[in-house]
């Protein structure tokens, strides 16, 4: 086999076969294949596509690469889920408490945040004294004894798909529905759950700019893991402006734990439920209507907010924060950003105020920069409301005095305004099952 | 700029600008843009496609990443001719005493054989004592002497064409039409001939296998060419068989001689006098039919041939050969290729053929391979021959004689019978101007 004729076949728009992308992945972690050669034939990928079964086996070929988790000890009620990258996207936090309190086993690992999206992993550090580095002991420990656990990507969880991914983010091959639904659910069937929920966000703040592109999308990444046998849904999700009012690290951990108070209402809390109530229907094969009042009766009886108080204390974190939001420290400098006009608020780019909680602070560019866990940005007004000239539409917070003007120029720069109010775009677009 | 942003944008369909084009060569050649982003964007390519100015920009590119040569010292009468390759193509060895006899003057690089098809430089090296690499001012000399030199291409004449084709050669990128065309035509204009005619061949024996693909590939090489203010013309010709009789080096020298000496007629003839004619319309302003009848007269006179010995001469050859062919020496092992059965001959494989000869000593499937020199094939029968089971079709010539099972059963897989006498393709296609 020469990887000469497998790029050739799939120019030429034939299907290649599961021997050949198996020689691919093998021959790329091992070393034999170059980058200069898989980096065209992901671009071949990228006009020509991949089928139903090629993105299946190459899934696998990923998922194989490295260490396969094995949650069979916990038996069906294994729950995950995983969301396509947004900004202000803190829904993880909520949703494990609450499915932990209903007796499934979330065996969780998350990411670190990159250019204008967050990661779980940063903002559960926001916490004083949480561990997201556990042994496997510990974290098969934690899971038995309290029902969750969220920790870091391992090394070893698909490192096939970490070394092409490095590959097509430098090489303008990251935008394919087959190489993006592989990617994703290499790693999700790799991390071992029976259930998976998968939140597809499109809209300006997500790499799927559109419904249909979402959907395509979502559709694919269920078909790969019913072929593996698991019990799946994608709830196709609106990121056309940021998700809640908080943007960064500790601002968001503060945010998810007003909505386990039942304190909070709108858009986060919706998202939170909907992906709750449908893992729900996956692990119990309860109803939706009854799936969705159980996860609002976790929230509302304070069992979730328990759950979350047990865990975070498990994993070494101390919880009293929640108690005394003070305790998760604050930026030196608070600055307001205001409305330069009256009128509604029609647009809010949520890719841009990524950028700018970034520029604050709250992000990194690159994967080595530290991040300042108390900046960010709390939204005081969001798409539709009407707003005064001089009215604070934002507050910025930040430990870099000097960030505040590019900030507000970024900031400015994601908002429009019209003399009209816009036109509602709905939460959730749909669930692909 | 960044190599990023380029790839994305050819992957969009966009047209790059020159800076673009001009920053993706310059930085290859330099080392600052690696493999792996090249070969994605050749693959890009591919499939978007180059427009005319684009293609132009790239040749323009490749070109000046090395010498070009100055001939302006011989006026506006250079002239230089470029085949894209085919099986038994001698065509240069005639053409050029043709265009020095007639006053034009040749100053010609030309490239080694590799894979199924031979090259001008492996040929001329069958002639003992012949110089195929000669000194900048050796070489100048000899054009003001004898009208004519052909050598070796040097390694500074477009060396990021050199460098390009390497990697497209390993990366299925190499049958795109404005990689093809924008390749050949930077190393042509950096030779510097002003008057230029290209031999654009399809068939089983060429790169390109249909003639739409071929008109296609002669229309934006002459257009390449204009656009750089210079003469040029592309004759579309057959290679769905050999050309001519002689496959194999100091085979097809003696077959040239033979054409010079007007003792030759056919294919080869016609069509070297048809690139001869052309060119000399390019060069002189002459109708069609006086060019035709001043190359036919060349040959028909012996001017051409006198002057083949004198170019021979002067590049330090034994041109005594032309009187006494066993002076260019004779394979050790001479076999006879029978007919299988009755039939007229369909089809002959070129590709195929030229893999033979190889088979037999006279090709290098690695650049570093050498080569027999007095290795190859003689076909005594060609396509649209009616022949009886057991007469000869060709004679093989080699000095392994452990060879010959293995090239007589590739040759079979070469050759087509039919009850039928097959319908005859043109010779030459048409004249792209």
């Amino acid at each position: 086999m020469r990887m000469y004729d497998i790029i050739e076949k799939k120019k030429m728009g034939e299907s290649l076969t599961d021997d050949e992308i198996h020689f691919v992945i093998d021959g790329y972690v091992k070393g034999t294949i170059p980058d200069y050669q898989v980096s065209p034939l992901l671009m071949a990928i990228y006009f020509s596509g991949m089928d139903d079964r090629e993105t299946a086996a190459l899934t696998k070929a990923m998922m194989n690469s490295g260490d396969v988790v094995d949650l069979s000890e916990f038996g069906d009620a294994t729950v995950d889920k995983h969301s396509t990258g947004g900004v202000g996207d803190k829904t993880s936090l909520v949703v494990a408490p609450i499915m932990a309190s209903l007796g499934c086993k979330m065996a969780k690992m998350s990411g670190r945040g990159l250019g204008h999206t967050g990661g779980t992993v940063d903002k559960l550090e926001s916490i004083p004294g949480f561990k997201t580095s556990l042994s496997p002991d510990e974290f098969f420990d934690q899971v038995r004894n309290t029902g969750l656990a969220i920790i870091g990507s391992t090394a070893n969880l698909a490192p096939a798909d970490k070394k092409l991914y490095a590959l097509r983010d430098v090489t303008a091959t990251v935008d394919s529905v087959p190489l993006i639904a592989s990617s994703i659910m290499s790693k999700k069937l790799a991390a071992g759950a029976h259930n998976i929920v998968l939140d597809v966000k499109i809209g300006s703040g997500a790499f799927m700019k559109t419904e249909e592109d979402g959907r395509t999308l979502a559709r694919k990444m269920v078909d790969i893991g019913k072929s593996f046998g698991r019990n799946i849904a994608a709830v196709v999700t609106n990121m056309d402006r940021p998700l809640g009012f908080a943007v960064g690290n500790s601002l968001e951990v503060l945010e998810a734990v007003s909505v386990l108070k039942n304190e909070s209402r709108g858009d986060l809390r919706d998202i939170c439920v909907a992906l709750a109530s449908n893992l729900l229907s996956l692990c119990y094969g309860w109803s939706e209507e009854e799936s969705e009042a159980r996860a609002n009766e976790a929230i509302e009886s304070g069992a979730a907010l328990e759950k979350f108080k047990e865990w975070i204390t498990a994993q070494g974190g101390d919880a009293s924060f929640v108690d005394d939001p003070s305790l998760l420290g604050k930026a030196e400098y608070t600055f307001e950003f205001k409305a330069e006009r009256d009128g509604y608020i029609s647009h809010m780019n949520a890719e841009t105020i990524g950028k700018t909680a970034s520029v604050l602070g709250a992000g990194r560019e690159k994967k080595t920069d530290d991040i300042d866990h108390t900046a960010g940005i709390i939204l005081k007004r969001k798409t539709g409301d009407y707003v005064k000239k001089g009215e604070t539409i934002a507050l910025f917070y930040t430990s870099k005095e000097e960030s505040e003007k590019a900030a507000a120029e970024m900031f400015s720069s994601a908002v429009d305004f019209s003399d009209e109010s816009p036109i509602e775009k709905p939460l959730v677009y749909g669930v692909i099952k």
